[in-house]
């Protein structure tokens, strides 16, 4: 068991992905002796997609630090990466805390912070490139370890990436509990998940989608690794 | 795809397991043509589990009809099908939707309804039993599907449910698109998402943990039975 008052920052913002955020906080709220912190930049409501709202989120400014950072993703996630506002409160948070992690593209701005330099991390497949941008090394497993930085693949690898880390806060066991309890037996009823698996026809039709909003969100990156 | 204007009510209450209601949100916010509403008996502010928040939630009174309900489960459910206020509205919404559906602990809300009686059902594991007190008949699948009675097992089973009603309403290269944007290649880093799968003291320790709290929930089935 971690020990009593294991500080978790869960840092969102408008536009982020919530299943990005929500099914790691399912498994972080249960953590015995982890305290988590819904925060975002400016505090209070955050609209994330598909129109859900959070309402209370503590304000970024006012957490004097955390034992473990976390990043979920969105398609703002390189605007987040641009705003200096987020970054500045983002590199205060991560360079006191042990741990650091995010999902999907949260690892964008965990890559823009600079503490990450040099390490491995996942990210959704097609935004992984974008990651050596900021010198860090993009890793396509589904969950990717390097020392303290713990980062999950596109969106739903939060819930396998949430489980490593409950495994190591709080023991294999325990975390096995948390997946029993959560009834954690997937089975997709396609097999579309990864490029490599998804009818081709599909992944044609999803990258030409990504491709209308892509050099924008390349352009951001750039400009965030830039600044940094 | 689905027709303009095809209604998506999702239910939602305090105390639910947010990732029920957040996950299969995920997947029918992106529906084309499909719209959301996420709705709860007085409206406004939703407090789930982890103490996570929900701001602007619809008030189910105000809402004339929908194609399709849903409902998320969570350790309140059987207190859901006791409140007379919420089941009204949760009957007269299921009354005129072409599709029922429901996650987890969601199923033994909606077989309070009685909208479902003789129809099978998912519903968690550990609680999957109490449908039958409500003449439905359990059902073991990850994602079972009686007529336009769509239902998923417990909690991360909302993915694999929701993908399926996505693919029934806009198609199954639709669904897949949507499998691909969300990375769902699921990777889970344990066996232990089932009680056939998990390490005996797991399983031993989560039944434990679970017989402190089930004689309350399943005296409150019972009544909400007795009452139907």
């Amino acid at each position: 068991m971690v020990e009593p008052k294991f500080r978790i920052v869960e840092a969102i913002y408008p536009g982020m992905t919530q299943l990005d955020f929500t099914a790691p906080h399912t498994v972080f709220s249960r953590i015995p002796g982890a305290e988590t912190i819904v925060a975002s930049e400016p505090g209070g409501e955050i609209v994330s997609d598909g129109g859900l709202t959070f309402a209370g989120t503590t304000r970024m400014a006012d957490i004097d630090g955390c034992d473990l950072l976390f990043f979920p993703g969105g398609f703002a996630a390189t605007e987040v990466a641009c705003d200096a506002a987020f970054m500045a409160q983002a590199k205060r948070l991560g360079g006191g805390a042990k741990y650091l992690t995010s999902v999907c593209t949260g690892s964008i701005i965990l890559a823009a912070t600079g503490l990450i330099k040099g390490r491995r991390a996942a990210c959704h497949w097609a935004w992984r490139d974008m990651l050596s941008l900021f010198g860090v090394i993009p890793d396509p497993s589904r969950v990717s370890r390097d020392g303290d930085v713990i980062t999950g693949g596109g969106v739903t690898a939060g819930m396998d990436f949430a489980l490593v880390v409950a495994a190591e806060l709080a023991g294999e066991a325990f975390a096995q509990g948390l997946q029993l309890g959560l009834e954690y037996a997937p089975a997709p009823p396609f097999n579309a998940g990864r490029p490599e698996t998804a009818p081709p026809e599909v992944l044609a039709r999803v990258r030409a989608n990504m491709e209308a909003i892509m050099p924008a969100r390349l352009a951001q990156a750039k400009a965030a690794a830039a600044a940094f």
